[in-house]
């Protein structure tokens, strides 16, 4: 079939579904939000929730391609589309996506995430931030950081995704703040501290020994020099400084080197920080690159 | 005063008050539990939660030497006792105690924690474990292992704690199991599998990106090489294995060492084998070490 001007693209996760309505050139022309994630369906009312969902912009534009990733395409989401291996490119996911017929005509194609078999004790996964990476673009070899609940630093080689490593950042930070010996500690409401958050990244730069590290948000207080209002952004710089530490340490980078922030997760700018003080030269990309990549792939697939 | 021949040694925390009446040699005569953790109880309400839980010893032999120690000496506590510097030993315990009488006559005596004022960002400290460590004695130089939510290591230098540092190796342990990604994939009721935890172990051992290796307990099972049965164990020696990582980068030990696991947190099994795995030359300690050092400075106290 002709590959439609419009094109619709839904980031389908475990709480939400979020879409957008994309022009030719990936331009976002609407988007819209449900609360309709996978975590809230069972099997056999995914195509109805979507249906529902997508209905203002059939109306009126009648049947457009979609198409559809995160979590959706999971074990636990409406089809579970395999992982693709690395090197990955548009032609590779194109190739492992799984497709189907709307209601009312419009196609319908999952994307697949991708793995990096290289990576022990287990093969590594994304699924989401492939898409992104493509959408940045993979015509220049450059080392990228898409910061998260789980961060990904991926290498991109000969207009590929040649491999990845995911690093559980985001989720250990949001455990020490909400259920640990911190939490009772910290001030209500959060407070974001710049000048702690550069402390908490400075002590985990010299810090070999993260388990010991992470006392120190108690430490620091029993010494009366870390007060409740810094725990927060002290231990995010802790854990984002570790990630750094550990990120140099699996050979991801050398000081001085280039690399590119490529995120949607409101964590860009804390990131451009820690990659300074660690002495990397880095720069964020722009935030459509999901919609775009997205778009490069169903392209590949519908024409 | 002259020295009782029995003494009550009262280990004080956040959700219990565990009691025990040992003899003169320390040997525990009878002992008590009961819920009222310092949590449960305001300002003022202490001294009568005390009297009430030993009733029924100072019924039956009138007053009694009282040693408390634990949480209750915090800054939440019933008085906040300092923290002793280290080198301490017996004497600088004692010299660092807190006293007061009982209604009744019974001396009751609360022993400090100590800390390491030479470890960074701030002084590490310790609350009751020191007093094991006193327990276990002080007479030969060695390397101790306090295993717990906050594990110590210790050093045992001229008859005194020389210095020690602490790991919150079992409060993640806690964290992931009971609230990540990781708690969702794992089997109710929890199964203990020695075999999933020696490998978690030694994947810990060769593995400098703790942040990345925690994510292999969700690419194991998406792998279909590890279990939902073998999840937890498999991370309790991730962790386990990272402190005994790290507790070797920190220069705690060299291969071919010896240590002794000084506990009573049911751990003491488990570090043996992580401890075998990392070259350490490991003994466990007898388990009444609390009794026995909270009875030497109470004598050194009321001598």
């Amino acid at each position: 079939m002709a590959v439609a001007t419009n094109s619709i693209i839904v980031d389908w996760g475990t709480t939400s579904l979020r879409a957008a309505l994309v022009g030719e050139n990936g331009e976002e022309l609407d988007h819209l939000e449900t609360e309709n994630g996978i975590s809230s369906l069972r099997q056999g009312e995914h195509e109805a929730a979507l249906m529902t969902a997508l209905a203002p912009w059939f109306s009126r534009y009648g049947a457009l391609p979609v198409a559809a990733l995160g979590m959706i395409t999971s074990r636990n989401g409406w089809i579970e589309v395999p992982y693709v291996p690395c090197p990955a490119g548009p032609t590779e996911l194109a190739y492992g996506t799984a497709r189907r017929s709307l209601p009312n005509g419009s196609d319908l194609v999952f994307l697949p995430g991708i793995n990096d078999t290289a990576r022990q004790p287990f093969p590594d996964v994304m699924r989401g931030e492939e898409t992104q990476i493509v959408g940045h673009g993979l015509s220049k070899d450059a080392t990228l950081i898409i910061p998260g609940t789980h961060s990904k630093w991926a290498r991109v080689k000969e207009g590929r995704i040649d491999g990845f490593q995911t690093f559980v950042t985001g989720e250990i930070f949001n455990l020490l703040i909400n259920h640990s010996f911190i939490a009772r500690g910290s001030t209500q409401p959060p407070v974001d501290d710049p000048e702690a958050y550069r402390w908490g990244l400075h002590e985990a730069k010299h810090s070999a020994t993260m388990l010991s590290l992470l006392f120190s948000a108690r430490t620091g207080g029993l010494a009366g020099r870390l007060s409740s209002e810094q725990l927060r952004s002290y231990v995010r710089g802790l854990v984002i400084g570790q990630e750094f530490r550990q990120a140099h340490e699996a050979g991801w980078y050398a000081e001085g080197d280039e690399a590119t922030i490529v995120g949607n997760d409101g964590l860009n700018d804390l990131y451009l920080v820690a990659a300074n003080l660690f002495g990397l030269k880095t720069s964020i990309a722009g935030d459509d690159a999901l919609s775009k990549g997205a778009l490069a792939v169903l392209r590949q697939c519908l024409s």
